[in-house]
């Protein structure tokens, strides 16, 4: 395998992490020790901005920018839900196909790199094989990113360490305050955390029980159908014990039919998937309704994937470190794959990364072990708690400027168009 | 005015904040350097603790974990929103009364100093009123403590630093999320915050504008009532100028009606009050309804005022400063008084204590100025970010064990009961 002299073009897709920016920058660091890459762009807004033909020029960043975006959330130079979707459209999907083809061809680029979670290896892996069949010599490495930690085959995602981080140092600030403020009339409090189908950043949550009786007591996750009976006898078990009870939720929790409880069907998004809001409030309307019990709720939404202020520097760190291994595997002449971290050790903790075939990638999902949750199902045991505590340790400190976060801007100059629009 | 032996007594009353107990703090190390102070106990939940002679002894506690409830949140001995409550049933309120003075003479407690917002600066005034009445001799203080900052009299409240950093904070973070994924469909995210009458928590978030583009770009506060049309329009702008927008609203927002967007009104907690949730879910189906732009809701909830990870060291310091002061009024004689927080200039920032006649406190709640807001009612202005600035600055590092932040755990052995139980 010959050097492969060209551009690279590194670019972000689906929902954001804590330090979906970070793997960027082990991209562009890792990229900048080798000469066969000449000039390093970043699509604007995913796969769609580059179909626009929108690409960033990084060689125009400042070194101290790029080292910047080790702790800045949110997708620094966008991400998109855009697929080239050839199940649903398959002749938008040809166009598209030979319009990022041209783009790619335009400005010589040679090293792609995708940042993203289930859906964006998939897009990655019809571009590999769309350039084998083109006979295009470009080579096409998925970065992992997600917070959901659902890919298969790597140990963890990275996004996920920060996110259960942001939510177990959350539950066990929430429950110092509920715990505190408890009283014999008995309180719950159910916060609702991301988690579609798989419940693992439900689960995280359960690092900030330190003692039998702190919170989280509960934990529902879309792995275990919602029994309401088993449910109502815990949180009232909880509170007898307790004074208050703590249940963290998994927006995607679903009954034995199979149906989410917070699910709102008259809403979908451009994936075709449910919007789903309310776990927490349908839970609280039944306890408060059949126990009783003064039941209030937090939803953190967003806020759990960008809370990079108190991010895990164990996440950052491999995040960068998976985005220098995608170049490392490029200029090694792979394509066609998705880097994955590989636990050599678990005490003490360590971690490699590898490669694995983005066939094996593309839309599978990753879940929870049955042994890994209790027996009655309300909280992840020790092996879930071995497995997650190494994923958050230490911590990102960004620098702050009149006490907030002093989180980089770039200056994303654009590189000049060469196509007509896209029609 | 002589010297006055005996023990203290301090307590916790209503919803905590991320730096309650560094009042506490403030207290006992304060109450270490006088000898006329004896024993230094602290109530269980709040006055509830008291009138059931649940006492703890705090010189049993390690002079380590003292120093440590500067950085650990929650309510360290727990709080009640229990009221000693004349108006409503005066007859409880009399026979409490006379229990609160049989566990003072009991104990000896000649100092007490109750941290809390209106309604337990209202509960400290009776409790002097009533010593006066009773010719029993006792210091009595009240300690502002208020995510709310709705306390009259005092620059500030301690705790409303610490809450506005991390909304500030949470902020920023979603809009470089949400602002990132943003492509021309547009988008909206609806951040809901405490407040119930004063939006001061809600115009905090501003904080983390420093653009004219970022985040937040609509604050709804309940000083100004609800303009649907207007708020749509708003809306609209900002999605075709930003193809974002991020709104952020406090609880209580109400309409010209002074109907609360959020407000379930089956739902009434202890004091009466309308239990609120859903101003930002009331919201989003505006949006989502009207303007057909994809919305999402986070709801932080007590995470808010819990947020110690992320606490402002101002804000601690401040709140340990409350706490000293009261100590050394209630020396120097004092009685019937709450301590303020007296800004003394603004650039720099400096600020000092006063006392405050409780008499001018109990009951008053204390609004946002409307010449501190824009004239259409959406953005607080310089003014208010000139006030809020300063209180956020410094950020409280707790230590951290296993990448979560280690908290204070006390011993709190209790006081040997001397009364027959409360009947």
């Amino acid at each position: 395998m010959g050097e492969l002299v060209g551009n690279l073009l590194v670019a972000q897709s689906g929902g954001p992490t804590a330090v979906i920016n970070a793997s960027v920058a082990g991209v562009v660091q890792e990229a900048g020790k080798h000469g066969c890459i000449e000039e390093i762009y970043a699509g604007l807004n995913g796969i769609l901005g580059i179909l626009n033909e929108e690409l960033i020029d990084l060689n125009d960043e400042k070194a101290r920018a790029i080292e910047g975006l080790k702790y800045t959330p949110g997708p620094a130079f966008g991400t998109c839900r855009y697929k080239i979707n050839f199940a649903k459209n398959p002749e938008l999907a040809a166009k598209d196909m030979d319009r990022l083809f041209q783009v790619f061809e335009a400005h010589s680029i040679r090293y792609f790199f995708y940042a993203g979670g289930n859906d964006s290896q998939d897009t990655s892996n019809r571009i590999h094989a769309e350039a084998v069949k083109r006979n295009y010599e470009i080579r096409v490495i998925g970065v992992p990113k997600t917070i959901d930690n659902d890919l298969p085959h790597t140990d963890h995602c990275p996004g996920y360490g920060s996110a259960i981080k942001y939510c177990a140092t959350t539950v066990m600030e929430i429950g110092l305050d509920v715990g505190g403020m408890a009283t014999d009339d008995g309180s719950c409090c159910i916060v609702e955390v991301m988690g579609r189908s798989a419940g693992w950043i439900a689960a995280g949550a359960v690092l900030a029980k330190r003692n039998p009786q702190d919170a989280p007591h509960i934990i529902l996750m879309p792995e275990i159908a919602f029994n309401e009976e088993a449910f109502l006898a815990k949180v009232k078990e909880t509170v007898a014990l307790n004074k208050f009870c703590i249940v963290v939720v998994g927006e995607g929790l679903k009954n034995a039919q199979g149906e989410e409880l917070g699910a709102d069907k008259s809403r979908v998004d451009s994936f075709g998937h449910a919007v789903l809001s309310g776990a927490a409030d349908r839970l609280a309307e039944l306890v408060q309704g059949k126990l009783n019990t003064k039941t209030r709720t937090v939803k953190l939404g967003y806020a759990q994937r960008a809370a990079a202020h108190f991010a895990s520097l164990t996440d950052a760190q491999e995040a960068a470190q998976c985005g220098e291994a995608a170049v490392k595997a490029a200029i090694d002449g792979r394509s066609g794959f998705m880097v994955k971290l590989v636990r050599t050790s678990s005490s003490p903790y360590k971690v490699t990364t590898g490669l694995q075939d983005l066939n094996d990638i593309a839309n599978v999902e990753n879940f929870i072990p049955r042994d890994w949750i209790s027996e009655d199902g309300f909280l992840p045991n020790e092996k879930f708690v071995e497995y997650a505590r190494p994923l958050i340790e230490g911590e990102v400190r960004p620098p702050t400027e009149g006490g907030l976060p002093k989180y980089v801007i770039l200056e994303k100059s654009k590189v000049e168009k060469i196509l007509s629009p896209r029609s």
